[in-house]
């Protein structure tokens, strides 16, 4: 069957099982709701008793109420998977997958609030949504909102995450730590180009980098090089000042001032990390890398380069964004964990203690790293614990961790 | 075992029980999701058709997500129970309690949003969050916002409605309807007195006297006197302006223009409707009204009047709020259904029609009232099951029925 037609095939069965079921996701009750009893307790008068205790301290909503477990999916619906800004509504079917992902995986109740229209005051709205959450994941939302956003939202006492970026950057630097071992490549000299200055590559790129992030906790490597579709990003590149994220991007990284294409780029680099769009690298620029060259091409549907290729032309160790070849690079390694680590202690935000023991997490649970196995596979529960493990203990050790 | 006892009792088993559950629902999957097979068609890449779909039309979201059959329940906790302004957070276990019986009763995922705090643009947030709902429910909101803030969603394209107000005025025009059988009095030729000019009290006196409804399509009395804390409401009374709602009341009703106490307002009166605080209706004031007097006494936790003293004092029907009486007159008979019916046609508003169509439907279910049964029994999921039919058929009717 060509790859075409089963592709059709799968479009079809999907809009089949949604239409059957009406969505994905339902509310069910917890509790016991049989005889009059039951509702006395879970309903009136009995939760009169729970609303005074937790007017008296509202931490008790984490103790008496479905925060403790429930986190809300928010997006606009502005950059959904391939298809770009499908708003609010065309957003939902994503969101429920999403949802179904975290129950899954991390047993957490996800709900999704899909906005129709995104403006000024979208920070103050979620945040005053946020009392019967324990999490906020921000989802396919574009860049540069969803760093303004993200930004605003922080300090809001309760967690919140833009999963594309800080997922994504998370998965890729525990692939990176995974590779330098395969490689016997040191960290602190790798030499890395960025291909892609959206929502993923400027949060791979600050984390790597270090910009914003506490340089005694965070591994810095030597040098990033971002290109985006106009090349390389430099200091003295025109109209960089519109961009406040591409003029930060210019500013710290590139600290031999090159200009050029993507393939310039390239020329002497250990790792390229792309995530921009399918098919821009070719096998002479991976020939032209320095030697064992790593390549992450996280494009989707299809790599920037096929791994196939790039392993002909010389590449040490291929990751992609898909699970059919070696090396899946998916932030659902980490975003199950780190929300559920992040909902066991009740934390007060995501720090950078925790996103860090989340990537040590995901590359330490591969005990002997491999060419075709820097990462453990997607979609496995006992990943899941040990990054949440991880991160729950440096909530604590982070004072992120809430007394109730 | 004394009644404090009792309650005494409740309340720390109901504090155990939500400790224990951390809270009384969650998010549950609706589909398959055992292989590979089963991810790729509830999540990436067959999601992408459905996006697609919904993308091209919008109401598709109807067909195919959570929308369907999901409504949200949002509250600023403003007067919640008896409790009063206790916010958002200390109002999530009533919300989720209200969610469990939209789901036991009508099988409706129910999804609580508190919000922190409600200021001016509340409509507009509460519009931004519509995508994934097929309707709202407006739950505990002080008067007069609640009124402001429905007048602000209507029109919005999914039915919102305030159970407190018009939750409650179904259910007692629908009593009333079956008081009038049993007391062989004329609806029409009814004189009312309600006690409390709250979201209840409002509502009710809107729906009886036919304020802003369709004269042509809800039956009204012949007049009503309301009386508030200061007494009766009337046109010449000081301090209406204040109170938008307060002045709308005395332009509309108390056509002869009483004045004086609740007291004076019942002498003569064939029904007292009150929706205020407990123990304010005296045997007396039962003595001095018309003959077989109708008492609706729905204050809570505490009746305006107890119904043994109210029957005691010639009373012909007495209905109070509470469960261990005969005629609970409680909004629960009317807002599962409503949405049932309204989700069942993905309906566009609540139409008048509907809000009728609901009252005569609770009314009908009772064969044959009696004093001690007008009407059927709370919790009953035939009674929503009528109920959703009736509404069904109103909405198409009204033409409030989306095409899917």
């Amino acid at each position: 069957m060509s790859r075409r037609k089963k592709q059709r095939d799968i479009f079809a069965e999907s809009l089949a099982l949604h239409e059957k079921f009406h969505g994905k996701i339902e509310v069910h009750s917890k509790v016991p709701l049989t005889t009059r009893r039951d509702l006395s307790l879970a309903y009136t008068p009995g939760v009169g008793a729970v609303c005074k205790a937790i007017d008296k301290d509202k931490n008790l909503a984490y103790r008496y109420t479905l925060k403790a477990n429930t986190i809300a999916i928010v997006t606009d619906g502005s950059r959904v998977l391939s298809l770009g800004n499908i708003g609010g509504y065309a957003a939902i079917p994503v969101m429920e997958g999403k949802a179904l992902l975290f129950k899954k995986l991390a047993d957490i109740d996800a709900f999704p609030l899909c906005f129709e229209s995104y403006h000024t005051e979208f920070a103050d709205e979620i945040k005053n949504i946020a009392p019967v959450f324990g999490g906020i994941a921000l989802e396919d939302i574009a860049a540069p909102k969803c760093f303004e956003l993200e930004e605003a939202l922080q300090g809001i006492g309760i967690p919140v995450m833009h999963d594309d970026q800080h997922g994504t950057a998370i998965v890729v630097l525990a692939a990176l730590l995974n590779a330098c071992r395969v490689t016997k490549k040191r960290f602190e000299e790798l030499n890395i180009v960025v291909s892609g200055a959206g929502a993923a590559g400027f949060a791979i790129t600050r984390m790597l980098a270090g910009i914003g992030y506490d340089p005694d906790l965070f591994p810095q490597v030597n040098d990033i090089i971002v290109c985006d579709s106009q090349g390389i990003i430099h200091r003295h590149r025109e109209g960089l000042y519109g961009n406040k994220y591409k003029f930060i991007m210019a500013e710290e990284t590139n600290k031999a001032g090159r200009t050029g294409t993507l393939a310039d780029a390239m020329q002497g680099a250990d790792v390229c990390i792309g995530v921009s769009v399918p098919d821009i690298i070719t096998q002479k620029m991976v020939r032209s890398m320095n030697r064992d060259p790593v390549i992450f091409a996280l494009a989707n549907p299809s790599p920037e380069i096929h791994p196939h290729d790039a392993l002909l032309a010389g590449a040490a160790v291929v990751g992609t964004g898909r699970g059919e070849f070696p090396n899946q690079i998916n932030y659902a390694l980490a975003f199950p964990g780190i929300f559920r680590g992040a909902l066991d202690v009740c934390a007060t935000r995501i720090s950078d203690e925790m996103k860090l023991a989340a990537a040590h997490a995901i590359a330490d649970y591969v005990r002997r790293p491999r060419k075709d196995r820097i990462l453990p596979r997607v979609l496995n529960r006992d990943v899941v614990k040990a990054v949440a493990r991880a991160v729950r203990e440096a909530a604590i050790k982070s004072g992120c961790a809430r007394t109730i």
